[in-house]
């Protein structure tokens, strides 16, 4: 039996788990540490001999080393990694310890592990950390989920490992609501850095392929676009990237000696199948992950190239009127996202009943996340003027920009699909603004087309909401 | 204990199950019925008093008056009940008889009942059924996956009731693969049925809004597309329906009476679920259901249509050439939603190992289905030139009508994004076109983006696939 002398447990020493216990200890905290092979602990603590780690070799002996009610955070690999880690810690907590999973884990998994660890009287924060390893290091932003008074427990210390924002110097983390809201709220954090990305992606690609600006001028562009409301962490790590030369001989910029096949671990999908769920609509996220599946899919596409041709067309306006469009355009769609984001939070919150504090998540994002962005303010601002406000579109600030920007916003989708590049996600953003803002959509007619063979009914613009109706379209059997 | 004389038992008389059930006496076989509520029974053997059914009161009287191998087919409403029902029957079946489940199943619980019941020796159908009441009843498309021996027990049946398609009187029944295989099928099927769907109501707004075309017009134009290449059962009702008159006093068309607010029943979302899952690039029929979720937020869309103002426009274009334009991009449009839904299926039937059998997919759903449609000949054709075709835009005939009708379809886009009319699936179909034949997306950045910050590392374009490179973007720690 080792004495307890921790004030906070880490499981799982990959580079995640081993910034994060660097960051919690540099915060003056003793930092009990364990994985499951024992060469990764002894190389923490054998490295930083000078910190105050407590190795634990046995998970009954990292376990007691802690001190309770014992806070030990869960950096594996998120799945049945987790629930083995969790079987293996079980038999040692004791009622009103706190584990904390800091892992990219399914929301629904975490809501069922809260369940599950209840019946033993252990708190379990399902928390989304975002930032990276450099983030994990130096301050990520966090998003933790599960019981109020566990939280409260734990708050102290990611109070202090946390990011803090450059506006105000408040800690990027709060507490988000029960069981896995935490874990969804990450979720759709990762959902809107896809759509993000893919934005700056389509601009990208429509500077290069249509207006013709070389990689100097690309990278000059997003720079620029960098001092204004664009500001954020994508936009400016865009405009280094384009800066950056081969780093193996060639004399290109990397950009163009990295294949164009986007990976992807999941979030973003996972994000738009619980948009299909809960009934958001979800557009431009879904968009972005279709735009990395197509990516790729290299093979069938060369195949492709050589048997579809695309439109004859040569740009001949003007360039920098064109760039500006873009940008516009760029932060119309960014807008539009974000929107759709909200909304899925919005309708998850319902559906889960979880009561989640709109506006303070877009303050947890403004450090450590990387979608970290000046815009953001705007958001918590918007929820602060009106706490249940149910779309950011209805915010002043939000829809005087996209009435404002939309004509560059159509222009550059007509550009583009005039000129055969691909701009799925802003053409979603587009389809998006005129769809939310119509009074009247042509679902009147797929309602029909449903009743006719289906009879599934419709409702009548003359009768209250909610009642069926059905029309004797043919002689029934 | 009855008399075993029935050739084939119905459980769930439902309006489905009780015209399934006439369809099959009405071909000469004795059909056993059953319904957890008794009165159900009564009703359709009393109304049906010269017609040859074998009325079950009990489970045990309904299984004991089929003869074995017994042939049940099951028509109950897709989730629990299917469950319950399987449990009710189970004590009476024997080793060898078939369950067929005719509902709207979600495939993987096809696939887990399949497994469950093997273990009795029992066999699972697992039967997707299109085409409403009207086809249950004269003859539906259906799409059945399970034991091929299994199959072959019941296919004479199935032969029979099924639709027979007009081209050249072949019953639109074939077996579509082992367990969840038949309402994988379906399931995708629904999906390509909300696309179609929603590019009919999508270019149905153009013509009305944009273009100004009043009903008369609108159902004149859908009965002429009628008659060429767009010739389907849902061009035809959508002309139909466009002609009916208001049935509840009104003098206008009941279209114009209908609530723009859509329903679906989630086979659709199912669909694009799975698209996600096995990483299919199906953005236009998933569009389709976002575009059903923003129909039913109305109260969203007025207090959004207040606030948020559109474009000024007036079309000032030739109307004629416009409607040739939309009929284009329609077809267009279908053609890419057709090559996302059967590129689908390829991904699902790998991951799955299904083995589907493409061409003959297409031949079931030529008569009996709601996207019974002439173009289906030619995705069988394209598979019958090439049975391991990639994708349907690699083959010559569906390659030269997307080429031939790119151009219209990107002048429709434009003019919609130009005039504020939402197109998010046509949108989606020319972002797909673009996408799908680009030799080079722009997804190099989103990669560079990726291991800049998350360190997940990128392919080269010189060398070979799989090979993992990072880029030392910053001094790590």
């Amino acid at each position: 039996m080792t004495e307890a002398s921790a004030d906070f447990g880490v499981v799982g020493l990959a580079v995640m788990g081993r910034n994060l216990a660097l960051n919690v200890e540099s915060r003056g905290y003793k930092v009990a540490v364990y994985n499951r092979s024992a060469s990764r602990t002894k190389d923490l603590v054998e490295t930083h001999a000078d910190k105050q780690f407590v190795p634990g070799y046995t998970v009954e002996d990292f376990v007691t080393s802690i001190k309770k009610p014992r806070r030990i955070m869960l950096m594996v690999k998120a799945g049945a990694g987790t629930d083995a880690v969790i079987e293996e810690l079980l038999p040692f907590l004791e009622k009103g310890d706190i584990l904390i999973d800091g892992g990219n884990t399914f929301y629904e998994d975490t809501v069922r592990r809260s369940k599950y660890l209840a019946d033993s009287g252990i708190n379990f924060i399902g928390m989304g950390v975002s930032g990276g390893e450099l983030g994990a290091l130096q301050g990520p932003s966090l998003m933790p989920g599960g019981q109020k008074e566990a939280y409260d427990l734990v708050a102290p210390i990611l109070t202090e490992i946390a990011a803090k924002a450059p506006e105000d110097g408040k800690p990027t983390v709060t507490y988000v609501g029960p069981d896995g809201a935490g874990h969804y709220v990450k979720m759709v954090h990762n959902g809107i850095e896809y759509g993000d990305m893919q934005l700056i992606a389509e601009s990208y690609d429509v500077l290069k392929r249509v207006l013709g600006l070389d990689s100097d001028q690309l990278a000059k562009t997003f720079t620029e676009w960098n001092q204004g409301e664009l500001d954020s962490y994508l936009i400016e790590i865009t405009s280094d990237i384009l800066t950056r030369k081969d780093d193996r001989g060639s004399d290109k910029p990397i950009v163009d000696m990295i294949l164009d096949r986007a990976g992807n671990k999941g979030t973003g999908k996972w994000s738009s199948q619980s948009a299909l769920n809960v009934g958001a609509p979800q557009s431009l996220i879904t968009e972005s992950v279709y735009a990395r599946y197509i990516s790729a899919m290299k093979d069938d596409r060369l195949a492709a190239a050589e048997v579809l041709a695309g439109p004859e067309y040569e740009f001949t306006g003007d360039v920098t009127a064109t760039v500006e469009n873009i940008r516009q355009a760029l932060y119309f769609g960014k807008i539009m996202s974000y929107a759709q984001g909200f909304d899925q939070l919005r309708m998850a919150s319902d559906e889960y009943e979880w009561d989640l504090p709109f506006g303070e998540l877009a303050q947890l994002w403004r450090a450590g996340a990387i979608i970290r962005a000046r815009f953001l303010q705007r958001i918590t601002d918007a929820y602060n003027e009106k706490a249940d406000l149910h779309n950011l579109l209805l915010n002043g600030y939000f829809s005087e920009i996209a009435m404002k920007y939309q004509a560059a916003a159509r222009r550059v989708v007509a550009l583009a699909v005039t000129a055969g590049v691909p701009m799925p996600s802003l053409s979603a953003a587009v389809a998006y603004y005129d769809s939310y803002r119509a009074e009247v959509l042509p679902a009147n007619l797929v309602q029909a087309q449903r009743d006719y063979f289906g009879a599934h009914t419709y409702e009548r613009v003359d009768e209250p909401r909610g009642e069926a109706f059905h029309y004797s379209w043919y002689e029934e059997a």
